[in-house]
């Protein structure tokens, strides 16, 4: 299967089912997942099958669809019901994810009006959740649009996590800039930190960018430090899983420390996310909170062999916050915020 | 077995034979490899089975007496003639290792005497070895009692890579202090880097340290950053494989991130090393040459699945430099050196 020409996150309306990439087998296989029931969408949720802001609101927005007609509600007011409790047991997947709790409250006003048949509130439904669909596909390509004028051709790009094509529905969100530059004959080399404890850089970043045909070299998370010394880095783009009001921005464990090592090596460090990751509500990053995961994520590979001694005590911590004053810039479908956010991020919001 | 009651490196006179811990078994299995042939050396140093300068340099030391006996020269000229082959042919194994050369160059000097016959020229080697293994210790206890000074109860410690009693005799370098604190029933709260790409901090940084009874939690590199934003890590402690005469350290890739990242936390970063990995005749960091490894120990863990793509550009190097301004101190058996290290390395060395 061609991973360029399936969607991430897709909705068959024809078997009323969620269908995603199974991303806990890339890069060995390529496996689609057509997924029609309540533990099923949780558990892909949970265990990162779908994973990235955008996919997992998407995910989560046409999952609710499809949960909510094969529930056949007999009226209008079963039907809310049973959407707010499927809503309610999806959001509490992922803690972190605020596109999770954004696409599922989306959803849950789609049917905020006059419906003269079950059928109808079920068709808004659906519609809602192509709408998400289509619109991430629109916001990441503008992302890409705004993202590509801080580019230059022969640039070191480095990058941490999957904040690409495979965290959304096309093109990613800090890789669009990477895949508009391809497009228009841009040559860049870019560098994809490998992402301990779930290889997420390893595995996705740098499959699907080689796969796309891109210049990109893997390193250890380790070997960031390094390749800045030696002048290989231009500039440092990552994703975002939610940004504070004053610009702090939560993202994959690793992040901060990348913001650390740009500053002192005077490289800028931008976050690409949709609009839908600030959350103005959320003064700043000490306002999040940060999920910690199981130990043998980082002793156990992939469950294939044990890496580090029984019993051992392991700090787990999915995400880490990049303080406003280390972000140079955060690229928006809307344009590139600049400090002071709360300012740019504000004027932004009310474009 | 009991990993406290073997020496990591020893010499077996009985067996006439080089006896390491394999530490690629590690934590896995504890596997004691008599070695007694040329290539079995070379390859036990070249691929990691001992590790870290002052094991390095003692299994080359040893070596080089077991190869030179196994040789039975016939005259005092053969043996010499062996013994400078045989240490050219060890100091290959791994270029970035001074204290590999070091102590190969000890060796030959040993033979810069009037001998009244092979065996008592034999001897001298046997001797030799036994003397660098014997200081080692007393080396490394005094690394110990140096850091100690360092160090206060309740202090969080981030050490990274393996400079551990697995990476000398007994005691380790960054670790030395640890366990004397641990003697003394100071109470630290260590961490330890995994240390990718070959996880010495996961696999014996962690086993060591918590099989000695000490409280130490492991965590993957890329979660350096989140521990310090969050006030756990008071002191950060490494080793060094060469120190140039401006106090710029070459150590496992990673130690730099970890340096910079320091000082951004205002945390201070020392280095524990014994001074024979001083290197006084190389001015800076710039004139140390950086081992590049192989791309399989990234994409591939312990060759046992495969976790990038094929044919993906992999970035490997095995150390980087840390540049003097980023080092607090270190940490010697003759004390500990503060900047200018232009001045404070030359008057420890001439103590």
């Amino acid at each position: 299967m061609d991973i360029h020409n399936i969607d991430t996150v897709s909705f068959d309306r024809e078997a009323n089912a969620l269908v995603i990439i199974d991303q806990t087998l890339l890069p060995g296989e390529v496996r689609l997942l057509p997924l029609t029931d309540r533990d099923s969408i949780f558990e892909a949720i949970r265990y990162l099958r779908v994973r990235g802001a955008p996919a997992i609101g998407a995910a989560a927005a046409v999952g609710l669809a499809v949960l909510a007609a094969r529930r056949a509600p007999s009226s209008l007011e079963a039907l809310k019901e049973d959407v707010k409790e499927d809503s309610a047991f999806l959001a509490s997947a992922r803690p972190t994810a605020v596109n999770l709790f954004w696409a599922l409250a989306r959803m849950e006003k789609a049917l905020d009006h006059d419906f003269s048949s079950v059928e109808e509130a079920l068709e808004a439904l659906r519609s809602e959740a192509e709408s998400i669909i289509a619109e991430d596909v629109e916001t990441c390509r503008r992302i890409g649009e705004n993202g590509l004028t801080l580019l230059r051709g022969g640039m070191g790009v480095l990058t941490h996590c999957n904040a690409g094509k495979l965290a959304t529905i096309k093109y990613g969100t800090a890789t669009a800039p990477m895949y508009l530059a391809l497009e228009r004959g841009m040559k860049l080399r870019i560098y994809a930190d490998e992402t301990r404890p779930l290889l997420q850089g390893a595995r996705l970043t740098a499959y699907e960018l080689s796969a796309a045909g891109a210049d990109v070299t893997l390193q250890c998370d380790d070997m960031a430090a390094s390749a800045m010394a030696e002048g290989l880095i231009d500039i440092v783009i990552t994703g975002a899983d939610r940004i504070a009001a004053n610009g702090d921005a939560a993202n994959k464990i690793g992040t901060l420390g990348l913001a650390v090592l740009a500053k002192h090596y005077g490289i800028p460090f931008y976050i690409a996310a949709p609009f839908s990751t600030i959350d103005l509500a959320t003064p700043d990053g000490s306002g999040i909170k940060i999920e910690q995961r199981d130990a043998s994520e980082v002793t156990e590979l992939w469950y294939a062999r044990r890496m580090a001694p029984e019993g051992v005590k392991v700090r787990n911590p999915a995400f880490d916050v990049t303080d406003h004053s280390l972000i140079t810039g955060i690229i928006t479908e809307r344009g590139v915020a600049r400090p002071d956010y709360l300012t740019s991020l504000r004027t932004l919001a009310e474009e």
